[in-house]
């Protein structure tokens, strides 16, 4: 029997033991950007290192940052093998609304195929997945390649300190290539790969009309109402055809060829298929393009939050004092994060009225990522979800960012094979967000493969 | 020494528990809106019921609605006078933002002149000064006049109840003229009296795409974000002069005439006054018009409210399922409320996008009015308000909406005369509201001359 076939039957005498740990790991509320969830922060990272102590890792550490952990591990027993930097992140979304969630978010419920709770797909089940792909191989006579671990407790808050902390410890990290948990693929039996990933850009802008909250019928026609102002602003973000008018912001986008195009469209992923899966009433975007070029290869500026005046129960005639939205931009290769902040500014400059102040802070960004299609790694994790699925994995770019790829390439030149088992219908971010589970289980599988046949 | 200088002479004797039983009034947190404040409601009804029965008013009855109670009392033992209904409401706004508060709103605290409170100004401090003079005028031989008393609790939440109240109760409504103190003059010496207001017209606007929030990675650019959605439909309903786009929303106003304009004119309320005033960077509105002109008969068109998507710290990627909006109209004479949701309606049948669906909730809503500057009553007024400030008041269009002047005028046939004692910069519905306290003894006695001179 072959250490995979091995690794493959301890993992079905486990699973039932490997499901309790998931469910365990779920129950955590690590939201990393709400301050009363800090000691559940903690909570998951000492989660995390305990699994990592257990399947035998060496210098499990948990290393602080000014913000949440970083839980580091490695294990160096395969000499002549390649070096893995696992990343992941350990921490979650928020859960509001909550009113929408039909379960607690943080109670794990299986209904049906699926696990539900928050961070279920993004992506503490990728952990698990890997973790115990780890562990299964493990049990077959020690694990075959090097591994190092970069888990972090910040990435639905922008990572804010990882930067600081990969320069500090870049010898830690040095690593052949790294394996990127944190995504998914296209269906139950559609295997994918991803090979380019969008950056982000987030901002808060805020617009400050008069010092104080206004009655609305003693100065309504006389004051310019900031509210007002924010919607005049935002809804100039975008022209009739879609486009972001943020000068200069399409200037350095790569431009998609025709080739990739026809990549793409092979995808045959139809409008009405995106339609279905966004349940919205009809589809919207740049003129010119697919729906899966807009979500893949071009920037996009969104409105995340919006907020300004009364808005309880009932009716208050107020002229509110300020308005405020958190806007984002996605971006793509080869857009440049701090440019955007330069032509937010100007957009702003120019069209905001004097009578009106604003200021904009920057909440989060990172540089997207393309990477090389044809590398040893990449060719293994093909192979890897071929045997596991019983077909080739579609390449395919991804709308969503993972700044730390981008990052990593930058500042350590190592390319990321992104690798993990999420589905697009898992609704991340949003409520009743959910893994499914056999492909958690598929996802197991292949992670022990790949890790078997570098 | 006549019966005015006698109770003058009351009312100094008795200053200092005036102020006392102000701040009592002020202490009760008589927020309508907010479910939770209900029990506050009642109490602040109890206390002017027995305020009533102290001074000697006959049938004090607390009055059921389907929502907050009416107030009621009268004394008509002054044969062959006219009989005054006493209009206010007991009522108050919510008082958030609760951190631009100095001092807590429903610990009432004098600061210079001033006394801070939510509700000092609107209204509180107008009911309780109309109550002294009618108790100090009570002291000296029996009330000068007949009076009735409707004092509602849910003026602040637009009066959902009043218009059917007073169907029900139209016998106990019979009056002479309405004494409507839900108002103010334009500084501590300049007195005003306003004969005309604008009447209001207040919606909630929702606008839903998807059906839950999605991930603004995965959909961003394919989905039309609903707080997009929102800010295009809110900006487009002003043009570039400042006027409001809703169709036929101008078809029914009456224009001012020259007389008037040069009436306003005089106030003598420059653009720099009212800059000061809302303390903002510049003034802003409809082309065409002064500050002034804007301000008291000129429609408006205001965002009261606006919340979508993720509002917390820190950032969260999402494109929000729905957006929502409080807006509101301020409606000058002859345009009619109904007739505004219509236009409302035909606004976003016309421009709101197939991407998204929207409804509409009305919250509240009443007519304008505007008064005969020279009935009995209304000189009467003006003699009063002549003396104690030693200065003819000047007549003044209001911005603001008080619909039971225009409910009592379209139901019952009684014109109001409007008199109150707040100023222009006593913040009311924002925070740190206060009542001027000199102004508030002023306004004592020129209630005691109205009343002795009807």
């Amino acid at each position: 029997m072959s250490s995979i076939d091995a690794a493959m039957d301890y993992v079905r005498t486990n699973e039932e033991r490997y499901l309790a740990e998931l469910k365990e790991f779920l129950s955590i509320p690590s939201i990393s950007t709400l301050p009363e969830n800090k000691q559940d922060v903690e909570r998951a990272a000492k989660w995390l290192a305990d699994q990592l102590e257990a399947i035998g890792m060496k210098r499990v550490q948990i290393l602080a940052t000014p913000g949440h952990p970083v839980v580091y591990a490695e294990s160096l027993e395969a000499p002549g093998k390649p070096t893995i930097l696992v990343y992941g992140h350990y921490d979650v979304q928020p859960v509001d609304p909550i009113d929408a969630w039909d379960t607690d978010p943080f109670e794990p419920t299986i209904r049906d195929d699926n696990i539900y709770a928050r961070g279920a797909s993004d992506m503490k089940s990728q952990i698990v997945a890997q973790l115990k792909a780890a562990e299964a191989l493990a049990t077959q006579g020690g694990l075959p390649v090097n591994f190092k671990y970069l888990l972090e407790g910040e990435e639905e808050m922008g990572s804010p300190n990882l930067v600081p902390f990969i320069e500090e410890h870049a010898d830690l990290m040095k690593a052949d290539v790294v394996l990127n948990c944190d995504t998914g693929i296209l269906g139950p039996d559609l295997p994918a790969i991803v090979y380019a990933l969008r950056g982000l850009a987030y901002f808060e802008l805020e617009v400050h009309g008069p010092a104080n909250d206004l009655h609305s019928g003693t100065f309504g026609g006389v004051v310019h109402n900031p509210a007002q102002v924010l919607c005049d602003l935002l809804s100039g973000m975008h022209d009739a055809q879609g486009r972001v008018t943020l000068p200069g912001f399409y200037d350095s986008v790569r431009s998609l060829d025709t080739e990739e195009r026809e990549a793409l469209a092979a995808l045959n992923l139809s409008d009405v298929k995106w339609q279905a899966l966004a349940k919205t009433p009809a589809l919207w975007g740049e003129a010119g393009y697919t729906a899966t070029e807009r979500a893949g290869a071009r920037p996009t500026l969104e409105v995340n939050g919006i907020y300004g005046g009364f808005t309880g129960e009932g009716s208050k005639t107020v002229i509110p004092a300020k308005a405020m939205a958190k806007i984002s931009m996605r971006l793509v290769a080869d857009q440049d994060e701090f440019a955007v902040r330069e032509q937010l500014d100007a957009y702003l400059e120019a069209h905001a009225p004097d009578t009106v102040t604003w200021s904009v802070r920057q909440l989060a960004g990172g540089p997207g990522a393309i990477m090389d299609r044809n590398s040893r790694y990449m060719r293994t994790a093909v192979s890897a979800l071929s045997e596991v699925f019983g077909k080739e994995p579609i390449f395919k770019r991804e709308g969503g960012s993972v700044p730390i790829v981008g990052t990593l390439q930058r500042m350590l030149g190592i390319d990321s094979v992104m690798l993990g088992f999420g589905l697009p219908d898992d609704g991340i971010h949003g409520p009743n967000e959910k893994q499914h589970l056999p492909t958690f289980y598929r996802g197991i599988e292949t992670y022990i493969r790949f890790m078997a046949s570098l």
